[in-house]
């Protein structure tokens, strides 16, 4: 099994469990429109990255045993893995065992709280290819839907086992995270009143709005079950991560195809989002405001695209944003190198490599 | 100095307190114009009514000495009153200290943030005598500056030195309350779609909107403190008056003057809102949905309002809310009855007395 193949089977077994798990979370209570709207993006699915990413990062500070079944050399999961209810009671330093799987569940639940009331702001569409939670139920059922996930992931993180002096800090985390988050979102919004925006200023904003997610994501299984010396490291590595992510996103909607992207191609660009690479380019001189003339998704053609594309290469913007992304997973991986050096660590490694070298 | 005039003065007292407290915690970080939207309606002032029932309970459950200076029967205040800052020092059951001013600004927060975001759902123009946050700042602003509070109100409750054994639970009863406003909400809401709503429908909802963030409120000292014979009285008192103050609600925009209550008597009626005295008068056959012939406020008489009362008192419907309200207040004192009969336990039951007699 090359490297490649291992964390991709890693990401196919872990994300049912994630599925399940959010599946137990979200059935909700009354009234039944607010529980629908609430459910409706979680059950839509998703790539699940933050979840895997907080097993993987729960793994990799365990101290554990290998499957006897099953070794470092096979390439099979060690035990604790290959039984998802192992999640469920994961041992801690102290040698208590903490929920991990609920600690997972919460934090999709708050990148889904997230995305309804993004994409209201954003006024967009389709979210994980079906229509937006407020397309679907009107602007103040996602609202309420989105406050409603928000409050419960606060709940779940309570429902860890973990002991109240891990759960404190993970709050702490947790909530402060929340407060960037909505700043974040902020400057992004604020951002689209402007005609230009730095480099410095873009990466701030993408720190923010998934950095410190990602941060939180892959250090929290490290406070709750107790492994202090760990949660910079991963916190670090999550913050590297959540930005070559974001990076590679803005570089997909110019080089992926129409159909892969499940969207138009250089939609950003039509739309005058800001991204790294309008950023590069613009201070490369790039006129980036008339760098496609259509001003719709429906009426850009792919020659268009495709000529702006060009200049955006030639300024030499879309190297620059490949070797930062590179860069970051470089860094993120260099964090987690006081780790112990074992298979989930290198899951971790192999999942930052994943996210880069992605095609959609 | 009359009972009355004993509250009054403790309320007097004690906002100030509540407002340079919340002043301190919601200064913003960047961006801008997330900050000022966050913080519009926490400096529109307001009745700082749960914060200080908060710092009431706290001292309700406190072990603590009398003023050498003023004591019962002199009416003063006890020590720690006198000074704003003790309440930044409380005692605990276990002789630590917690930080219940922090406390209280955070539920301040909670509330604010219901405030912003039932605004936009409601379409509501004024709060606190200002514009409401999406009428001065639009709605994507007042959804991320809901989001915002929302987040900080658990920093909050994290930052009050507590023990992590005592801090758990009071955050998992601040995470439940938020669920359960949201629910209420919701259920608020889908009354709108609604013909007609019950008495018993009616009261879930408002148990749900206003009654568990202040049983929340009542009885989160009591768990921060680590005084957990006090947290079911005190919720209960919580639960009741928060109920009674919603039934007065109800009331005074029928039987308050429009000069007090700084809106149009009556607009209740004349918007179709479902209330305690329209779900009782529906059951007595009153035709509630013609009561008033104006559809808007700005066309309705104060002779057409006098009118419905007229009819609603004809229903007995208005004296079966102000029985209820009363009822409310009597099983709020009831459930403190159990804790210590000192000056505290007394200012709660007047302030709630205070709440249903209340002109405006």
């Amino acid at each position: 099994m090359t490297r490649k193949e291992d964390v991709e089977a890693a990401l196919m077994r872990l994300r049912p469990v994630v599925d399940d798990a959010l599946s137990d979370v979200v059935r909700g209570s009354p009234p039944e429109q607010l529980a629908d709207a609430s459910e409706h993006l979680i059950e839509a699915g998703g790539k699940r990255l933050r979840p895997v990413i907080l097993l993987l990062a729960a793994e990799a500070v365990a101290d554990r045993h290998v499957d006897p079944g099953g070794t470092e050399e096979t390439g099979l999961l060690p035990e604790i893995s290959n039984d998802p209810e192992s999640y469920r009671a994961f041992p801690a330093a102290d040698g208590s065992r903490v929920d991990v799987l609920t600690a997972a569940a919460c934090i999709e639940v708050v990148h889904t709280f997230s995305l309804i009331h993004d994409d209201i702001l954003d006024d967009d569409n389709v979210r994980r290819g079906v229509p937006a939670v407020h397309r679907q139920y009107g602007d103040d059922m996602a609202i309420l839907a989105g406050d409603k996930l928000f409050a419960r992931s606060f709940e779940l993180l309570l429902e860890t086992g973990a002991s109240p002096d891990n759960s404190v800090p993970a709050l702490g985390m947790l909530a402060r995270t929340c407060v960037k988050l909505c700043e974040g979102e902020g400057l992004d919004i604020s951002f689209e009143e402007r005609e230009s925006v730095s480099v410095p200023e873009y990466l701030q904003m993408v720190d923010l709005k998934t950095g410190v997610l990602f941060a939180a994501t892959a250090s929290i299984p490290a406070v709750l079950l107790g492994h202090r010396e760990a949660v910079d490291p991963l916190a670090g590595y999550g913050r590297e991560v959540g930005r070559a992510f974001q990076i590679k996103d803005d570089l997909l909607d110019l080089t992926a195809s129409t159909e892969a992207l499940g969207k138009q191609r250089g939609s950003d660009l039509v739309e005058g989002k800001q991204t790294i690479v309008t950023a590069h380019a613009r201070e490369q001189g790039v006129d980036i405001d008339n760098l496609v003339e259509s001003d719709t998704v429906e009426s850009v053609t792919e020659a268009e695209i495709d000529d702006a594309v060009e200049q955006l290469e030639s300024a030499g913007s879309i190297a620059y944003a490949r070797e930062m992304a590179r860069d970051c997973v470089e860094r993120g991986k260099r964090h987690i190198s006081s780790l112990p050096e074992k298979r989930p660590r290198r899951l971790l490694t192999d999942v930052a490599e994943h996210l880069v070298e992605r095609e959609y």
